[in-house]
């Protein structure tokens, strides 16, 4: 990992302080060049002719999505976000009213919405399970639940938006393998920022976007399908012609791998793009990403601490996402001295996490999300100017 | 209606003949430019930076869209294709065991597909129009179908991917709403092609794809929905925090514009180039657009029939997608000297529009798509190539 040359392919980062790759990264180099040279080709050849020609990096996008989850090609499919991977995987559940769905405190806003959905429109409950005191889940309530309630699905987002927190999901995949009970995981925020194992976590599905720590295009994302779910032949709720094939007047043959969660449609140019954003991922290695990282997110969290600022993180595994107020609890100062001062951040509202926001009490906190790319004098140089 | 400039900004149709814009069209330079501009932006600045840099010109995207369709703006969302949009219309609509979706014939596969879940998932009941002697659906046949089924929905393909027809829209409308049933139009065909109102077509939801007519980017598409659909409440299966508000623990409130039915994450690259494009047309103007189209996809008919080849083409009212085979039905030595002379064109098969090829004995047609950037001269020129 030669961050000089890191940071010569990530041309954004020479005149400001980028630190918000969990909300939007940079992408390197490689990445624009891919998209940029495919729409060039699409207003040379069209839509159609172009793709032909780019097929085969169409299908490395497979190839490089498995194995940054240490997964295979076939239990991959494109999405154009997270949130469409998670739509999607929910959609193939056949819900009946009673139906239980045990989630989290902390799951993303997205995903809540989603459970209302089918709350309203299902008659599902929805169960959230209790926090530790250090605020990761906890296992020993999870597993009372599942007994309890014997639920169609557990889903837990790995790296909540703002709480700092990493969620203990090969603990969580462990119970829900015993108990034989669908697991989704929501790893929008893990997926590039650390090393992430489908095998060691055993979900069933798991959603990733490829604009915040992967560093690739906005409209694009994966869902991960397990076996067993595609040898059930769970299908989305919505097929089209990518999914299966019509082969008579009234049905169709459904396609074996998880490209049956795909739609036919697609971005050629933002998942080449991806591709080239995973392939660049893989190549630095996801476990050198992980050290780095939470290296440099430690530092961080330190020095906000030396320097009398809250850090509002709270678990005992800690990631890349660093949240904190000064002790008034007022943020509008730091907004306007770091905007001053060319550093990228973004701001955490309570109606993005409404529970966990209630909880602390608190309606905004400051964001930080420092990455691979970011190095120890830019750390520095931020507490500089915070003080 | 310039055809000069027209061609100088489409830069692709220079070294050959495009007659494929029913499949993947040829994207303006104003387009490409938008797209890569933004791209090199987000590289420079980050993904949520760069959108906020453009913000008044994503707002533009739903007037332009509205005005295209003759629409309002709030009944506008930006979807990923026509196929998308689709899926979020269907989904808004509660179906039980037993309901009725009425359909026709030449419905695209994508829709068959999703036809063909809601009956095994929901027991939906699909019945298909009869068509008339000239392939057009039979008005009396519905009419009579929606009296004794009172049907869910009335979803109706307005230009079938391959047999140059143009639905008569208008007609299904004013009976629809008549009997108050839901009218769904798959439009991904006749936006761009045609001018297209759906104050005249009085739809309920109305779906459109960018790439084709009206050559935009890939990944790209919109939803109309009608003021009667957002006063009833309706929403897609799974909204996110674009389509409501989190404002309880366990409840949100719902947005009153079609933007209740996007996803938040979208590519802003391709929503901007999607933007001009449409800004393209509708400053072109779609009578102008539709008149030329009209003329020019009536010569290559007439043409290709002086020509001896069998034009496959049916109904009262024909449209820009011309589809022949050679009287032996052996497409491959049209293929090969099409191909071979630098025309882009593509082939309609059997499996995308299985009923209607069944009915006409065949597996295969040639499918060419002349848009207003294609001149008389390049279709003489295909007939000399043909001969």
């Amino acid at each position: 990992m030669d961050l000089n040359i890191i940071r010569q392919n990530t041309i954004g980062c020479a005149d400001k302080i980028f630190l918000n790759s969990a909300g939007g990264s940079l992408m390197p180099s490689t990445v624009v060049k891919a998209m940029t040279d495919h729409i060039l080709l699409e207003q040379q050849y069209g839509a159609y002719e172009a793709a032909d020609k780019n097929e085969k990096h169409v299908n490395r996008f497979y190839e490089e999505a498995a194995k940054i989850i240490n997964a295979r090609p076939e239990n991959i499919a494109f999405t154009v976000s997270s949130t469409d991977a998670y739509a999607k995987a929910l959609s193939s559940i056949e819900f009946k009213d009673g139906d239980v769905i045990i989630t989290t405190n902390d799951d993303y806003i997205s995903n809540q919405m989603a459970f209302f959905s089918l709350q309203k429109k299902r008659g599902v409950k929805l169960i959230r399970v209790k926090n530790l005191p250090d605020h990761e889940l906890d296992l020993e309530d999870l597993e009372n639940i599942i007994r309890k309630y014997n639920p169609k699905l557990v889903a837990v987002t790995h790296i909540p938006t703002n709480s700092g927190l990493i969620q203990n999901v090969e603990g969580v995949g462990k119970i829900c393998r015993q108990y034989d009970v669908l697991f989704l995981v929501d790893a929008c925020q893990s997926v590039g920022q650390m090393a992430v194992d489908v095998e060691k976590i055993g979900c069933d599905f798991l959603t990733a976007t490829g604009r915040k720590f992967m560093r690739g295009p906005r409209g694009t994302g994966f869902l991960y399908v397990s076996d067993r779910v595609l040898e059930r032949n769970m299908v989305p709720v919505f097929l089209d012609m990518n999914g299966a094939q019509w082969t008579d007047f009234d049905d169709y043959t459904l396609l074996k791998t998880a490209k049956r969660f795909e739609l036919w449609e697609t971005s050629i140019s933002s998942l080449l793009g991806f591709t080239e954003a995973l392939k660049y991922a893989n190549e630095i290695g996801l476990e050198n990403i992980e050290n780095y990282n939470r290296k440099l997110a430690e530092d961080l969290r330190q020095r906000l601490q030396n320097n009398g600022l809250k850090v509002l993180d709270q678990g005992q595994n800690l990631c890349s996402i660093v949240t904190f107020v000064p002790q008034d609890g007022n943020i509008e100062n730091i907004y306007k001295i770091l905007k001053e001062n060319n550093v990228y951040f973004s701001v955490s509202n309570k109606s993005n996490a409404l529970i966990d926001f209630t909880l602390k009490g608190l309606d905004r906190a400051i964001r930080l999300s420092p990455h691979y790319f970011n190095t120890n004098e830019e750390i520095a140089r931020v507490l500089e100017i915070l003080e």
